[in-house]
């Protein structure tokens, strides 16, 4: 049976007879992939303009609560992802790992979409004056680049690997071309159909391309990327493309690395034996296939022993087995090709000056390869720090001080993450900066950490997953940062009218009068640059002395003649939050009405001191937008109070929640 | 003579005869240009040794006062380098350009090192909680790489383009090595001279290397990176090296491109002139020799003769000359060698089918090239947008519909930069939406910008200048975006004592009870993490009706039973302002001390509704210090608000001045 590719619309088979795809455990032949005469060129332009368009008409709202959707239908399915999984060799606690865990990043990617704007444009940090009357303005903003993106996956993690790049991207209005690894690719083509059964990506969102790409880069230019996954030697290779050279298509890789575990001067007895438990719970996690799996170990010369023997015995309890049987620990390799890499990597590390310190007595036929800790009593040799055995394997170095480990460390050329052990500042901060260039995660492992880490060896979906140098240098997950990667940052320059209808969002300079009160108005009705301003309020002794009554805030510089006119201000002077709360009594609207809640306050600047018998008015805008739910959203408003002066006394933005027309009529 | 290049702390002489530096007015001889023999590669590890040290003693505050004071510096010593300049082509006008402008940098991120913290870590976003009880937690921080900057620079801003690379690298902390073009490396040379002479920088933060990189780029690897303006092809020559697609090292390629101006279907007829103002003065500044200049000008078919007429009518009355010479508004090119560059992409354009509409009477002589305006009837040639004659040329194309305009615009493919002039916001949202795949920068022209614009050839230091495609892809300036860019991010995962400690800002979980009131405390006996406790305030019926009458806000949550029982809330509960000045009045400490003033307030979230009978507790925890001046420092103050179940209705972050120890003991 020959697995299809989903490409322009439809699923597809590849011509000729295709490559093997085995049961891990069995060798059983499950599959054969092909992408012979596929019309990948033309998928990349179909993808452009037919999924790129859809996308758009989502907006990012839309799309992050479709990811939402997607997660729920794929939970509901997961128990047969769950079984075809089992055939590439992993246990069930690594399917969760794969499965589960990909769901997981469709969650939180849906959960970061409820800080995006509306429609597809994304505005960065704030208006900037560029003329000292406003009449020009600027501000950057990531927008959509036309684009497609492809995903190249490795094998051991057919899942997760392929919803962690599809979810900032579809996030993001990007569509996606995915490319699995020819071992698991049956998993991820059986992924891939029950996503596109669920009704919920658009057409041309999501192709599927299971075999080799062929010319498709090709096809790529400055709006596409590529989000690789595997070796670095494949990655340096694929980068050398033209689409990347000339084109400037952006690469993006995350390449497997000699990731380090250092054990702190300062770890305590507790600290050592947790850290053994992280180095051996990387070991038998997808049985050491991790790209982020602890590869190097590094102790104190005095105490690199009894880290090793605290290891051992984590792991000699351990069972090797067919992951389908009760009571198996730890599978096979996903593959005889991946054994064999893992042997010669093993040979090469022993022919660099490591030795076997000890080997799980387990199984060694098909594609098993028992848990391995190897020592390295010289620590210096360059090959130990380059040469990776993708599998249960961990080699062990002492050091004599802290420099020593940080550049024992450094001489892995760049890692995904690195753990270190202590709870002393001193400590960690010496290591942060040390390991700054060559890591893209520092997981500190502690007493106080020990209960809740969520370990070494797991990308989170907020966290920054990639690494420099040998780790391939990309950056994937991370939050938004991975949504921001895939748009395109463009710097505006226009009137603040302009600005405001490009990034729906009040510049300074383009208000308009509100013709009624605002908050009189629905969700819907209210525009961008509204404004209201309000009658006038002057501040008297009494107002300041009731206020300072009422609040029991005494401070001097209100109440104590004195001491205020030796102070900043020179004079007594108004409570600021009396000014803010003054500004409220004069702007707000008492009848009930669209307006249900203030719930908090951004940005407040007290920029002159108001006292007695100033003169207080404010100017409030309708400042940004925000969907919410079906009956409310969130409207910001841009809050200026002036004085007789016309001086602003105090800035800020007021968060409001305001129904929309339907629940208006409906009720309250 | 020759030009001297400065490397590990001398300057130096390169061997052998070298290139000849000509004045571009009279073809003197100046100078020559040679590094043969100079040790650029041990130049590499002594800067990443040395200035990396020495820049990261002084942290971000230190190196901002520095670059203030080095634009001061340079300031006042700016004539000789006018004069200098004038012998590259320049008029004293460009020479404001090449130096006010970089000195203008200089001075741009100086000021944004107020928003940085003391130290070199730049923390991003906000703790990431990674577990309920809050023990693991994460935090994005930047940190620095351990690597140099190299620069490389066109000839066209010998001092601009190295300041306006060199300041945010040096903010950064990151030693930066200066490679100038040779055309104008005299000038580079006396510009570094001077900026050494200053006493400002620490050794090894700035080195220069005049004439060829040699084998430089052989002692890069991921820790460092390469700053590179100047034609595609150099950049995509340069980009094949090893350094940047084995070893990780950055390349940030900045190129010309050919740059469109279009005029919109809406746009007036003020807008039409003021557009051909702006074409005309792209072609001046510079003598058109500008990476911004436009290239391209897009006009609606029936007005197209209209705007080239414009255009000519501001151009005929410039004279061309020698700069040194009285009333001359426009120079040579900047060599012979450049004249015959353009000349040969002028023939390329009429070879590929446009025409010389009108051509300046000027000098042709030497290396004088007068302002040439070309047609293309037939707009579509690939050619006409691919070719680009970098010089006072432009070639002007009719459009018949704004998808043809976009279309047209697109296959330059990629441009720094782009204006449309229109004051129609439908029309701006199209092409924002076109452009965004193809534009780095899109300038907004219309009567309400006439006056203030400030060019569409003009970078400036808070925006992003760099743009995709065929303009390089890279980004420079765009305020700390670029000081962002010399660091690495690093994912960090730890405790909340760990991540307070080691990002100097306070995470929750982290609070040590203070001892004494922290109001008491100068700035620097404030340790991050001291918690004040409050005494307790029982909110009363009276409370919310007196706020009610002295604020003035009558909303009906707070005054009308009735309509509160109905709202969101279901009772009548106290202002949102009044439970922010109920806490003040709990944590303030009235009598005259160290905290000067509260001047603002951040990400105030009220949480839960708060009514008579409720009792409300302040804990108030030192979040993040910065330093402000001698006398002052900001202080933020975490400020959770809980009720008598513990809690929190409301949280917000307090910002406040307080006076540093010296200034205590001085008086007030």
């Amino acid at each position: 049976m020959k697995l299809q590719s989903y490409l322009m619309g439809e699923w597809r088979e590849g011509q000729g007879e295709g490559v093997p795809v085995r049961d891990a455990s069995t060798g059983e032949v499950l599959a054969r992939v092909t992408a012979e005469g596929l019309p990948v060129k033309e998928a990349v332009a179909w993808g452009r303009e037919v999924g790129g368009k859809a996308l758009l008409a989502l907006g990012f709202q839309e799309r992050g609560r479709r990811l939402r959707a997607l997660a729920q239908y794929l939970s509901e399915r997961k128990e047969a992802l769950y079984r075809l999984y089992a055939t590439t060799g992993g246990t069930r606690r690594d399917a969760w790992y794969d499965v589960d865990g990909g769901i997981g990043v469709l969650y939180a990617y849906s959960s970061l979409a409820r800080n995006l704007p509306e429609g597809n444009l994304l505005p960065e940090d704030d208006f900037l004056p560029l003329s000292k009357d406003l009449s020009f303005q600027g501000r950057h903003v990531l927008a959509p680049k036309g684009g497609i993106t492809v995903q190249i996956n490795a094998f051991n993690f057919p899942v997760w690997g392929l919803l962690e790049k599809f979810a900032p991207a579809f996030l993001a209005g990007v569509p996606t071309l995915a490319k699995p690894a020819t071992p698991t690719a049956h998993v991820a083509e059986a992924l891939v159909r029950t996503m596109l059964e669920s009704g919920l990506l658009p057409e041309g969102s999501l192709q599927l391309l299971v075999g080799s790409v062929g010319d498709l880069f090709d096809a790529l230019d400055h709006r596409d990327s590529v989000f690789f996954t595997g070796s670095k030697a494949t990655a340096d290779r694929l980068r050398r493309h033209p689409a990347f050279l000339e084109r400037g298509a952006l690469f993006n890789a995350e390449a497997d690395s000699l990731n380090p575990a250092i054990l702190g001067e300062k770890a305590t007895e507790e600290e050592l034996s947790r850290l053994a438990q992280e180095i051996a719970q990387e070991l038998v996690i997808k049985t050491g296939q991790r790209c982020t799996a602890i590869r190097r170990v590094f102790a104190p010369r005095e105490r690199l022993k009894a880290l090793l023997e605290a290891t051992r015995k984590r792991l000699e309890a351990l069972r090797l087995g067919d992951p389908r049987e009760e009571g198996v620990d730890l599978g096979p390799l996903a593959s005889l090709e991946q054994k064999a890499e893992v042997e010669k990597a093993v040979a090469a590390l022993l022919e660099a000056g490591a030795r076997v310190y000890w080997r799980h007595p387990g199984r060694e036929d098909g594609a098993f390869f028992p848990p391995t800790l190897l020592l390295a009593e010289d620590p210096w040799p360059g090959a130990l720090h380059q040469v990776e055995p993708f599998g249960p394997v961990a080699t062990f170095f002492p050091y004599g001080s802290r420099e020593e480990a940080a550049r024992l460390a450094a001489l892995g050329g760049g890692s995904l993450v690195a753990t270190l052990a202590t709870s002393d500042p001193e400590e960690a901060r010496f290591y942060l900066l040390a390991l700054a260039p060559y890591v893209g995660r520092l997981h500190l492992l502690n007493a106080r950490t020990a209960a809740s880490s969520t370990g070494h060896g797991s990308p989170l979906p907020r966290l920054l997953h990639g690494g420099p140098g040998r780790a391939g240098g990309g950056e994937e997950l991370g939050g938004l940062l991975s949504v921001r990667r895939h748009l395109g940052r463009v710097a505006l320059q226009a009137d603040p009218w302009l600005l405001s209808a490009l990034t729906g969002e009040y510049a300074k300079g383009a208000e308009k009068p509100a013709e009624v009160h605002p908050f009189r108005k629905a969700y819907e009705d209210l525009e961008v640059g509204e404004t209201l301003t309000t009658h006038r309020r002057t501040v008297t002794e009494a107002d300041i002395a009731l206020f300072s009554a009422l609040s029991w805030d005494h401070f001097y510089a209100h109440t104590d003649e004195i001491a205020a006119r030796e102070s900043l201000f020179g004079k007594r002077v108004a409570h600021g939050y009396f000014v803010l709360s003054a500004a409220a009594g004069l702007f707000v609207d008492p009848a009930p009405g669209p307006v249900l809640a203030n719930y908090g306050l951004e940005g407040l600047r007290f920029l002159e001191p108001v006292g007695a018998g100033d003169t207080l008015q404010v100017r409030l805008t309708v400042k940004r937008k925000r969907p919410r739910d079906e009956k409310t959203g969130v409207v910001e408003w841009a809050a200026e109070v002036v004085n007789q002066e016309g001086k602003p006394v105090a800035t800020y933005t007021v968060l409001t929640l305001v129904a929309r027309k339907g629940a208006l009529a409906k009720g309250s």
